[in-house]
């Protein structure tokens, strides 16, 4: 068996997910949740994600030879902070964040010497819907995880958490930390980003009822994204601070010659922008 | 039967899709498609979309007491100066199109005496592909079509054009024109020039493919707009232009202030939009 007990602090869909598959796949004995809400907890056992919880993350840690973090990513420092005197010797660490330079840091400032076995990773999945009666064992099928070791993780650490996310379904990718924060700057915090923006400008808008009412499917795909958890996106924002602005001046320039071109009706302007869009949407999406 | 002869121009995914419903609703006698794709009106023949074709606008309208309008916008005025001697006196014509405005502007132009018998409409269906192949009978089922008639516009053909989109299974209301082209900038032209632009941007990156290979569900979701036909959103653009232009200016100032918020660290300022959006989002689409 990969892991005899696997600590999971966070069960919402993510963590939910992961010890769902993790059991289903007979990969670990006994899995115990943490969390500060406790009909979520209780939900959790009830839906047999969890073997049992604590809500002290000292004692829910105590016995684990695997401790998946997945909370929010300002909640990140203190978690780290408050197991670090309960893990035992050789336990592994790893979290599921969506930016990671920012919990390198604070695993390095909070984890001690346990730092070394502190596997930092990032599945790409995830819906719009949160909690744990969200999770399902089938989301990482085919899903890409990232890890972002360092020199100085452990190799055995690595290599069982590649082995973990394995057996969850996942395709495991390694990647240097500052690019992984790039590339999800760009396809996934960026879209966040604009995506809450425009709901919020059509909602202070006089007649929003009205043009809620005449939204169509581009707009509830466009939007679904809008529909996160903000606690969650507000961390990602601010963890991945300078790759995020980034990402979005070069953005702000590029629409606002779009703009300029459709204020000046410069039609090869525009096509080629929109025929530029597309075909790279078509080319990587099927 | 509510529509003798039906002249279909431009048999793609909305006058293809149209055509069929009205087929199976036993609505219509003959169905006679126009365009300038031979590849797609042989297509049609051979999907029974349409009985036969033309591509002579002035042939495929000489019979036809309803003749529906499903060409981008750039090409409404010459097809409405084509059609004017040909139409029947009391032909009724409606079109698709996605701004009102302009199109009934093209119409007063070039329709001469028939214009009293145009009712401009817009069905808030379709999707990112295009094309008779990518139409189906089932496109307007509970959705929201927009008429827009002016005080010159026959209340018969009103009534008629009406009931045929009732008949097609979807919800007919009649909005003021300005009214339309300002509620459609917002939910449909400008989340398509987000996504355009946003695409645009990412395939200018160095590491563009990298970047496509770790895009997830929601970036999937997001930019699937921006696989829509080029021509007809470029047409759109150009067409409702000004309110496009008001809309996107109100959006830059909103996403400047979001990312002075984040730039500044301002939790609560974040906070306050992503949860605002977040509230709307869930509100109109439950």
């Amino acid at each position: 068996m990969l892991i005899k007990q696997l600590a999971i602090i966070g069960v919402g869909l993510i963590g939910g997910s992961l010890a769902r598959i993790l059991r289903k796949m007979d990969a670990c004995g006994e899995i115990v949740g943490c969390g500060r809400n406790l009909d979520n907890l209780e939900k959790a056992i009830e839906l047999g994600v969890i073997d049992h919880y604590e809500t002290d993350i000292k004692k829910a840690v105590a016995q684990a030879d695997m401790v998946i973090v997945a909370v929010p990513l300002g909640a990140m420092a203190n978690v780290f902070a408050t197991m670090q005197d309960a893990l035992l010797p050789d336990a592994i660490i790893t979290d599921v964040g969506s930016a990671k330079g920012c919990v390198l840091e604070d695993a390095q400032k909070n984890l001690g010497t346990h730092y070394s076995r502190f596997v930092a990773g990032h599945p790409i999945a995830g819906t719009e819907k949160s909690g744990v009666t969200a999770s399902f064992a089938e989301l990482f099928t085919h899903r890409r995880v990232i890890l972002t070791p360092t020199a100085e993780t452990d190799k055995q650490a690595h290599e069982k958490v590649t082995q973990m996310w394995q057996l969850a379904g996942a395709e495991v990718v390694d990647m240097v930390v500052e690019h992984h924060d790039e590339v999800l700057a760009a396809t996934s915090h960026l879209p966040h980003v604009l995506a809450y923006s425009l709901v919020h400008t059509l909602a202070e808008m006089e007649d929003r009822i009205e043009i809620f009412r005449y939204a169509a499917g581009g707009f509830r795909d466009f939007t679904r994204i809008a529909s996160s958890d903000p606690k969650m996106w507000h961390d990602i924002c601010l963890a991945n601070k300078e790759a995020v602005l980034k990402i979005l001046a070069q953005f702000n320039q590029d629409l606002a010659q779009l703009g300029q071109a459709i204020e000046q009706e410069n039609s090869h302007e525009i096509m080629n922008i929109f025929n530029r869009a597309k075909t790279s949407r078509d080319e990587f999406n099927g």
